[in-house]
Order: C-alpha cells, then structure tokens, then sequence
C-alpha cells in the first residue's frame, strides 16, 4: 500500500533546514506494510497545505502530515487538512484540560494561545502527544488515512512507537519489509564493497546498501516480503555476509560503538576514565549517552589547557615540553594519569589538533593521538583526520571507542 | 515570482537519504529573487514524476527538476517532462557527438545505453554539463520556465554557475529576500509569542517565524524586496523587536549561546573551568566547538561518580552523604572545586539525573543543579527538564551557559 508524507514548515524550504523527520517515518512505515512513494514540502500557507493534501488523497493510502500543529498564528495543518475534507473543527474540552494540567504540572500558566492546540478536526481520533503540547490526530476519509502529528523528531517518536503504528499495521496487507543490518568498522567502503560485492550480487531481490558515515560503514539488506513467505533468502546473504567480515562487524543489532563498548566493558568488569584535550569532553559525553554507564565509566578530565593536563592528569612538566601536548608521550601519560588519579581499570586519551588554526608542517591539523592505559605498558597510536573542527573531533572519538574495542574483544 | 524544486529519485525515498541538493539550489534561488515555496521528491517512477510537473506547471514560474537523466531504464525524467508538455524527445546529433568525444578522451568507447542521454526534448535549449554525461535542458511553455538537472551535486553545482543562474536572474523581476534573525533565550515559545506578535501583525509584508529548539528560540524576520526598495521596514520591525525583547536576544548574528559566552569571557580577560555530572562531557564539548575557545577555557572535569566528585573536585563526603550528588550542595561544592583545581576566574557545574532510570519521588528524572563559582559564595539553581535522557542533557547544557552568560552580562 502507498504512503506519502507531507513536511510542514517554511523553515523547511530555507537554505539551512532540511525535512529529517520523513528519514525515521520511512523506516517504521516500511517496516509496517507501506511504501513510501512521494514527499513534499510545504510553507505554512494555506493554499499550499491544502493542495498537497488534495493531491495525495488523490493517489495515497496512508498520509502523514509533520508540523504545523503549534500554537502560532502560522500553524495552519489543523485548519488546511480540516477545509479539504469540509469538516469543522472545534476545541475539545479534553484536549483543553490535558494541556492546562500539563502546564500547571511545569509551574506555568497556560497562555489564551496556547487554546489553539486544543481544536480538533470533526471524526478525528486524539494522537496522545506525551511530550508536547500539540496532540496528533488520526482521520478516516473515503478508506484513505491522514495522520497528522507535531514538527519535533522527539516528539513523534514516541507518537509513532505508542499510538500510530499499531494503527498503521492494522491497515497494512501483510506485506513487510524484512531487513538486517550491520555496523562495520575498520574498513574503507571500497575495501567493503570489494569483499562483498561477489556475495550480494548472487541475491538480486534483496537491495544491499553501503552506507559511510564520518563514523561507521552501515551494510543494509532489505527485501519485501509477502504475508507468509518466510525470509530465508535474506538470513542466508546475512550468514554468508556476516562469515565474510568476521569482527569487522561491531554490531548486527543496530548498536553505536559505545553502546558496544559498554558491553564489553561491562561483561568483563572493568571500569573506564577518560582524558580529553582536543575533544573537549566529546568521548565522555558519547559513553555516558548510554543510561547505564556509570556502571563502568567512572569520569575524566577535560584537559584543555597544558596546565590541566599537568594537574588534573599527572602530565610530566617535561613531557609536555620536550614532545609538546600533541604527541605520543602526552596521550600515553594522560590515559595513565587519568587512570590512576580515577583508579580505574582502562584510562583513553584523545590529544590533537582539532583546526582550524594551531597546525604546523610536522603536526598538521587533524593530526590526533590516542593513548591507552591498563596498568602495563602504555600504548598510543595516531592518525591524520580528514574534514572540518567537528568532523575530526567526531572521528577521535570514534577511533577511540574502536581501539578500546578490539583492546576489550 | 515563485519556483519549486522537484528531486527525482527512488533512493531519496529510503530512510537512509535524503535530498540536499535542493538547500544550495534555494539559496541560489532566493539571491536571485526566486521564492522556493514547495518541494517534491519521487521515486523513478514515470506517473509520479509526470503528476509533480503537471502539478507544478499550475502553480509555480520555475520548475527545477534534479536526477533522473542518467542512461539506464529507470532514469525517466526526460520522457515524463516530454509526456507531459505533449513534445516529442528526438537523439540530438550535437549532444550524441560531445558524448562520443568525452568518452573518446577519457579512453573509452560510448555504450549504445548512453546514447539515451544525447535525447532532447523538442524545442529545449542545452545545458552544458562540464563534469557529466548528461546534460541539461531548459524548456519554455506557455510562460513558465522548466530546467532539467542531474541528480550529482558537483555537476548541478557549475551548470548552475556557468549557465542556469543568469538565465534565472533574466527572468526575475529584481526581487531579493532580506531577513533578520534574532536568537532568544529565557522565554517560552508562547511567551515569546505573546510579547513580539502585537509588533510584528502590524507589518503583514514581513514573514516572522519562530523556531523553537531544545536550545534557543529563533525568530527570523523575511522580506521580499523589489529592486530599488529599501528594507527600511525591515529595519523598523527588527529595532522594535529588539526594543521590546532587550537581553533576551542573546545573538543578532546567528551566533550560538557557546560563542556569545566564549566573546563575553574573552573581553572581560576571565577564565572557566566545568565540572560535569549527568552531562558526561557535553559542556565542555560545546564550549570547546568554538575555534580559539582555549584563550579562555582551561578545562574540567567528568565526574561521574561519588569517587570522582570528591577527587577530581573536592566535593566533601559529607556533602554526598548528606544531600546526595544531586543537590543545590554538591553543584555548588562541584563548580567551587574545579575552579579551585584549575585555578580559573569562574566555575560552572551541573549535576542531575537524566534518566530513564535513577528518579525518585523527590528526586525525579529531568531535575538538574546548575552550580557557580567566581571566589564569592558559590550559588546554584536548578530545574526539571522536560524531555528523554539526550534532550535533559543538551537543556542542562544550555540552561549551564544561559546562566554563565546572565553573570558575564
């Protein structure tokens, strides 16, 4: 069956803003039975909204509307969904009261305009918003659905999981769309493509997708499959794929690097501290993105400055002065400084040189160095990053949490 | 005069793409006095592509179509676009022997498939395609102007310069985009609202947005000039604007909270350390995203647990035992403590819980202590955030430096 999505916002037509939300809504319509076919974008203006909705009843099963709902005057979904379909809408004393009660809860009283989000479109079911002020709503017209939920991504997640696809599914046919995937690291995409290729290429009805990020490599296996055909062919690319990479793959469940080093870290009861320089605080924010992590991860330092790293991680005035904060000799004595001043069992450090400004012919930027500590002999190793300020920071911390792996496998 | 954006690829469609082209090509279209009021994005799929033209001859004066043209059976924007206007698509013997050449000079010779690329449809004009094999088209009907791009940034991008935007610009009537945005912080959406839209109704030519994120508000004033016009009612809305919302507006330029304190710091010659808990990192991330931030940031440090905020910053057992890492003692113990340890003009820190897990009654998840140190009584403030663990993270940052900025003021 065919879905659309229809994106609301004149921000989303702007140079500096993109429609994201329609990424997750393709991924859990099309695992629901439904085929993402069109999306547009709109402003908010009326005559635009309208005709997008006009035009999909026209050739859709199912279409999602984001944004729009809030309380301005330039939310204007309610209203533009309610003029194709000649309902009226009205506020809805249940909505009103939900809303005041959400406010009161935060300490706030509710503003007249606030009253807006209370307006429901005739025939339409209330989507629960749990985190927001502007509920969602669910509308039959003629056999086709509209669905019409808020702008923010963290706000229609938890719509989707609680609420609408369970709706979705109950109107899908059955058909679904099975698919695996595996996180890859250690690998170029061409090096990945060259050793895989000869194996996908035998499975021409299951679509494998490479996908580099300034992270990992994602290896995506999709195929459609109908209401009781079983999905053999796909675990068997999966089986050969998976032998063929070996520890290559870091995760066949979907998991990021820390959420698979906190595993490890876990299973085998050690604790971790952290010493950051370039990164500023990047690695331990990335660990602790995991609830739970304080399980293993004890803390760090943020040693920005060379006095920092002398007080906070037991740098050797010397070290600092004969190779400079950016080398080998600093990162192994920050891991094992952080170790000891935290007494854990692992200490990583991350020292560089993030850009723009601060490189030299010998210590380009994006030159960084990662040291590792576990009691013996400290050990470093360094790369040359490639990108921008945030994208060599971001790659440090990868390449950390990588090395930390394999040192944990 | 209005144009839409067309993206033509089933690709763009999946949950792991999506189509930038279309933020470089409104920014070129807006600078030359174009307004983006909608955008489509089809799978390579004949009626979809063929309904989006149609559609969009009835609304739009350019139409900008990317992708599709490439040579194998499922690039079908050319005989979508010819299907619709009703003109026949003929092989161009100019293009087949600029394709032959280019192939030729790179040692290859032409497949027979890529003679689909030398078709064009009657009456269009040649775009050149210094990077590709597949060339442009623009086509005139009935007023309204239609180009046909590939889908490759890198060979959209210098079509566009050498060709595609002068011939934009002659059909422009001289309009241009003026905009003005201010970043606010302090004030809920709706009460922003409230305060600035008794100002900004009266000027009903200028288009006000309000963006709320999980950090700051944005409100971004536009305005369509026409050649000669001066933007002086813009001006006029913004002054008052800025009148009414005083030091709430904490950037005119589109700067963050982290780069405003960054420059408030630097003036004032004044030095910053952090001491993070529930945050892990974050803090000391975002203030360290700022190239040059080291003039004024020494460091800090993550202390996760108990252990780490009594070694790291000196938090007395006492404190811990009797208020509990999360309380208006141990933020202020925190933030004096890592001043202390690193001996800078201000400390700042937070400590909370952000879930899922950990709440209590009294203590429930989203609460958070933000604590301040100069060398005077330390103070602290605290908050219950809404949202999930990422979203109560990255407001505690921005709660940290909001605060930090009030106190540089």
């Amino acid at each position: 069956m065919k879905a659309e999505i229809i994106a609301v916002g004149s921000e989303l037509l702007t140079p500096d803003c993109l429609d994201t939300n329609s990424l997750f809504l393709s991924e859990r319509l099309t695992e629901a039975g439904f085929r993402v076919h069109l999306k547009t974008i709109v402003g908010d203006v009326h005559e635009d909204i309208a005709g997008a909705v006009r035009a999909a009843l026209g050739r859709s099963d199912l279409i999602l509307l984001c944004g729009g709902l809030g309380p301005t005057e330039d939310d204007l979904t309610r209203t533009a969904v309610a003029t194709v379909l000649g309902r009226p809408v009205a506020i809805d004393e249940g909505i009103l009261q939900t809303l005041r009660e959400r406010f009161a809860a935060r300490g706030f009283r509710m503003a007249k305009i606030n009253e807006r989000q209370a307006e429901l479109i005739q025939g339409a079911e209330v989507i629960d918003n749990p985190l927001g002020t502007a509920p969602g709503m669910w509308i039959e017209e003629k056999g086709r659905h509209i669905v019409l939920l808020p702008g923010p991504p963290r706000e229609i997640k938890p719509m989707l999981e609680r609420t609408v696809l369970s709706k979705i599914r109950s109107i899908a046919e059955g058909e679904r769309l099975d698919s695996r995937c595996f996180h890859v690291t250690g690998l170029t995409e061409s090096e990945l493509d060259s050793r895989i290729a000869p194996i996908y290429t035998a499975y021409p009805d299951v679509n494998t997708t490479l996908l580099a990020g300034t992270r990992h490599i994602s290896v995506k296996l999709c195929r459609w499959t109908k209401s009781g055909e079983t999905t053999s062919k796909l675990d068997e690319l999966a089986g050969l794929i998976q032998a063929e990479l070996g520890d290559s793959i870091f995760s066949a469940r979907g998991e990021f690097m820390e959420e698979v080093v906190g595993q490890l870290l876990k299973r085998s009861g050690r604790t971790l501290a952290v010493a950051e320089s370039c990164t500023g605080g990047m690695l331990g924010m990335q660990i602790t993105r995991v609830p739970g992590s304080s399980e293993y991860f004890l803390g760090g330092v943020i040693c920005y400055s060379n006095e920092a790293k002398m007080k906070l991680c037991r740098v050797p005035r010397e070290v600092l002065h004969k190779h400079g904060a950016v080398s080998a000799e600093a990162a192994e004595a920050m891991a094992s400084g952080v170790r000891e001043a935290l007494n854990s069992s692992i200490g990583i450090s991350i020292t560089g040189i993030a850009g723009p400004g601060g490189g030299s012919r010998e210590k380009p930027v994006g030159l960084v160095y990662i040291g590792f500590s576990d009691g013996n002999h400290p050990e470093s190793r360094h790369r040359i990053m490639p990108g921008d300020r945030d994208s060599i920071r971001e790659r440090s911390v990868y390449l950390a949490l990588s090395w930390l792996r394999r040192k944990l496998l």
